[in-house]
Parts: structure tokens; sequence; C-alpha cells
């Protein structure tokens, strides 16, 4: 078989951690999620276990300069990083736009650093799978640290805080501050709020986001940070590092590391028991029926529409044995 | 049964046009899901179509006062008038924040419009379900045009475009421009594009979109007009509602506005296969299940994480029999 033979020889290169290999090996799964099981076979246990750090905002931000420059100073000292950046595809360019790994040309040739881009369309099962398996990738590649890039809280197909250990959201001056807070919902998801491009102030919003950390109720026993940084001068990445590297801290002493971990497996098994019953459902319900019930509900019986789809399951019986 | 009671005096009151039984039954509506069929029971068939506008665009964009200044031309035109704004909880108010009632006192007490504002979050069902509702109930009230409003395009839990027949996706000048339109994703989903606070400018962004939407593909023989808009001194307004009205005749010509209609409800009953789904998931796999997955993977075996959940179906059998 020829294309196991090729998966063998690539594996035996990304255990030697030849960049090219794990490039390859993420554009299988990205494209052949069957392949995934039959690759991941070839990794023992937890030999690694990357520390993942999501950083979502608005577009424009700047999040993938801040990326670019926090990355620098691990990769300084020694640290080795797998990134993953989600962007939106415009159907113009059928990729992703301003390829991130232009922009961070800046440290992607370094040895210790793998760079992927994702359009955020188009994934046979979908974006969620992806990241969730060259994470994996990353892991078994032996990353210190696995940095997931994604557009705005709830704005992609899947949730990073699911994912990431360590949640950073990072917001801009102006542009109606408390509303961007407030309407952004994020208050809930972040561990570490940034507010970037301090040159253009950003005291308001600071001053604003520590109130409202203040009032919020504190379950796990932190109290999230908030950090101004010049992305582009690379003010205040220091300190976004050292409060990255302190809630790190934090979650391995006090055993909420071990369930961000758990979490974020749960999570996966949640999505793959979904995926599974959809099928399942699909093979039982046939679009005729759909159609069916669309049309009526166009030839006026909108207000029935509970109904219908009510009815269309009490004809159909699921019956579950469990086998031991 | 003192509840049936309560549903069926203010079902009468609601077919006399009264907005506090409207009011009531959207509350009920959206607190108990359960309530629905019953209520929608008392409807007839297709006795009034709405026509659903959907407006969405980043916070701070200026959305509420858009809809604020073009209601009022529609209501000074005779129409009648729902809206459904859904604006992410904060967890500190626990409501809608800066309620869009108080920004749209303008409007508000007109006999022919009204307001809902939803939280985005802590709906039964979730804020989808919540919405599809009360565009069923506007609709059941006689209202000429349903008008939802929603944060950002992906950002909330629902997707406006398979709600609304015109979908209105509003920018602002600034903040990098061509990067906001191509991150946003956005070119794909909108019927009319409006370029809001005019006054910062924005002559730019009009460019650049209108090369884009030059270039797109037009699958519809509808290429989409970018309207200039100040929503704060009304500039703009007429020219939007106008090309809105244009949409909307290019619909009904189209035979389109029947794909539309058909799509909000074929993805409506969607939706609730999903949530069949879920709940059979729920039936099948205990949490225990779940756990000992889980704590498998945390304990060194995460590479095989989907031969696990793989055997785990593999130890389920499905039966299912279509009964006539």
């Amino acid at each position: 078989m020829k294309r196991n033979y090729d998966i063998d020889v690539l594996i035996e290169k990304f255990k030697k951690k030849d960049k090219i290999a794990l490039a390859r090996l993420i554009t299988l799964v990205e494209n052949n999620p069957e392949t995934t099981t039959n690759i991941f076979n070839n990794f023992d246990s937890s030999e690694n276990d990357s520390y993942i750090i999501g950083i979502t905002g608005s577009p424009g931000v700047g999040k993938s300069t801040l990326v670019n420059a926090f990355s620098k100073i691990l990769l300084e000292n020694g640290k080795s990083i797998g990134i993953i950046s989600v962007d939106p595809t415009s159907p113009f360019t059928g990729g992703a736009f301003l390829g991130d790994r232009v922009r961070m040309t800046d440290i992607s040739l370094h040895p210790n650093i793998f760079i992927r881009s994702l359009a955020s369309r188009g994934y046979k099962g979908g974006i969620s799978r992806a990241v969730f398996d060259i994470s994996l990738l990353y892991e078994a590649f032996g990353m210190d640290f696995i940095i997931i890039e994604t557009v705005g809280v709830g704005q992609s197909e899947f949730d990073i805080y699911n994912l990431a250990y360590t949640t950073i959201v990072i917001m801009v001056p102006g542009y109606g501050d408390s509303i961007q807070i407030q309407k952004a919902g994020i208050i809930e998801v972040g561990d570490i709020y940034v507010v970037n491009k301090k040159d253009l102030g950003g005291e308001d919003i600071v001053v604003q986001m520590e109130m409202m950390l203040d009032d919020a109720t504190v379950q796990s026993g932190w109290r999230a940070p908030v950090v101004m940084t010049n992305s582009i001068t690379g003010e205040g990445v220091d300190k976004l590092i050292e409060k990255i590297l302190y809630h790190k801290e934090h979650l391995e002493l006090s055993e909420l590391l071990k369930e961000k971990k758990k979490h974020r497996f749960a999570y996966k098994i949640e999505e793959l028991l979904s995926s599974k019953i959809g099928k399942v459902l699909e093979s039982l319900i046939s679009e005729d029926d759909l159609n069916k019930i669309s049309n009526s509900v166009l030839q006026g019986k909108k207000f029935k529409i509970y109904d219908m789809v009510h009815d269309l399951f009490s004809n159909v019986k699921f019956e579950m044995k469990k086998s031991d």
C-alpha cells in the first residue's frame, strides 16, 4: 500500500523533528480525516504535553503581531512553538487572507516554530476537527507551546476556550469601549485581557475592564489581569508573557490544568458522538421527508412546524441495545 | 387549567392587536419552550407573511441607531414593525446591556412597532429558537416587517441569513478597512452593505467594497449595493430603504423569496433534528462513559481518542424501525 508506506516514511521523519514531515502530516490530516487514526496510532501516549494558549479578538486588533512578538521571546528562551491561525476564507482568494506566514516572517524561519494558517471554512469534519487534530500533531512533535489564534469570541465555528488552557482576549482602545467589552460577551472567557495599540490611548478601557473584573465572581481563584501592549514596539509583551506563565503556574498548582485538559478531550468526544449520531439520523430521515415538511410549511402551515417535526419522529423508533 | 385559560385570554387579546398580550406571549415562549406548540396552534396558517430583514455588524457600528432611523420612515409610511434585538448578556447586569429600548425611545412608543431585546445567552433551547419563535409571533400578530438585529456575522449563536430575506451588513470607516471586510467573511452574506458614520470618511472602504462585489460571482442575479449612511443625521437612510424595497421586489419577482422562506423553515427543521440528536446522545452515553474515556485520555492515551470513541459505538447497537 503506497499510501501507508508514505505515511510510515513521514512518521519516521516526523519523529526526527523534520518540519517538512510535520507540514505534510498536517495537510494529510486536514484533507483526509480518515487517515487521522492511522497517523495517531504511531504516537505513544503522553510523551509530551504541550501548553495550549488561545488568542482571540476582533479583526484588526493586532492578534498576529502580538503572537509574533511574544513567540519571539519564547523562542529566545529555548521554547518550541506550534501556531494555528484560523482566518476566515475570502471567497475571492480561496484561502487565508494576508497569510499569516507573510506577516510572521520575522519568526517563521526559526527551527523551533511551526505556523499553520487555516481558512475558516471548507474542512471535512469542520474547522474544529482540523484545529484539534493539528494540536495533537504539534503535541506529538514535542512542541512546548501551542498557540491558537482565532477571530472573535464565538465568531468562528469553534470556541477557543474549550481547547486552550490559557485564553487571551485582545481589545483595542476606542470604538465604544464599554460596548465593545459588554457586547462581545468576553468577560467570561478570558484568563488574561490585553489592550493592544496602547499608542492610541486605552487607559479608559483598562479602567473599565478592571472594574468589571473586580465585580465578577471569581470561581477559579484567578482574577484575570489586564495588560497594555504595543505589539509593534513590543512594549508590554514581556509583561504579557509573565502573566501567561503565572496563569500556567496557577493552573498547575490548583489542579485546574488537569480539569482543563479533561475538558479539552471531553469536548472533543462530545463532538465526535454528535457527528456519529447525526449520521445515523441522516440515514433515518430522508431528504424527501424534510422537503415534504418545508413544503407544507410554505403552503401555509408555518405555525404547525413543531407538530410536524414531532410527528416525523413519532413514526420512527429508536431501539438501542448495549452489548457487553 | 389556569395556565391554559390564561393563554386563551392572551390569544384573544393578541388577535385584537394588544401589544401587552404580544409581550406576555413572547415572554411565555422565551421562558417555556414547551408552551410554544400550544400557543402556535391558535394561529391559522399564513394569514400574514412578514418581510424579514436582518441587520448585522460588529459592536459599535451603529446598528440600533440605523434601525431606529429607518423604522421611523417605515412607520411614517403606515407599516407595522416587530424588532428583535440580540444583545450579548453581561454577567453583571444579567440582561441586555444598554437595553435597546432605551436607545430606541424615539420610536418605541409608536403603536405600530414592537421591540424585544434578547440577551444572547441563557434561553432554553438556545437564542436561535427564541428568535425563530418570536418571529413567528410577530407574523401572527400581523407585522409587515420583522427586523432582526444581531452582533457580527456568525458571532452570535445563530446565523442571521438563515432567517432573514434581506441581510444588511453594516461597517464603519477605518480600523483596517480591507481586513475588516475580508476577515469578517461578510462578502458572502450581505444583500446590502452599509458604510455608516460617513462623517468619519468611508470613501475608501466603499471603493474597496464595490471592487470586491464587482469581482464576486453573482449567482442570484443580485449585485449587492453599498450605501453610505449617517444614522444620527439620517443621511442616506432613505437610500437604504429604497435598496431594501428594491431587493424585496427582486426576490419576489425572481421567485427567490419562496426559496428564502423555504430555507428559513428548512433550517429550523434541521435545528430541531440536531436537538433531537443531542437528546438521543444523552440517553445513549452516560456521563460515566464519557468520564471513563476522558480519564483514560488524560492518563496518556490522547492519541487513541478516535479509537476509543469508535469502540464506544461498536458496543452500541442501533435498531431503528420506521412504522407507517
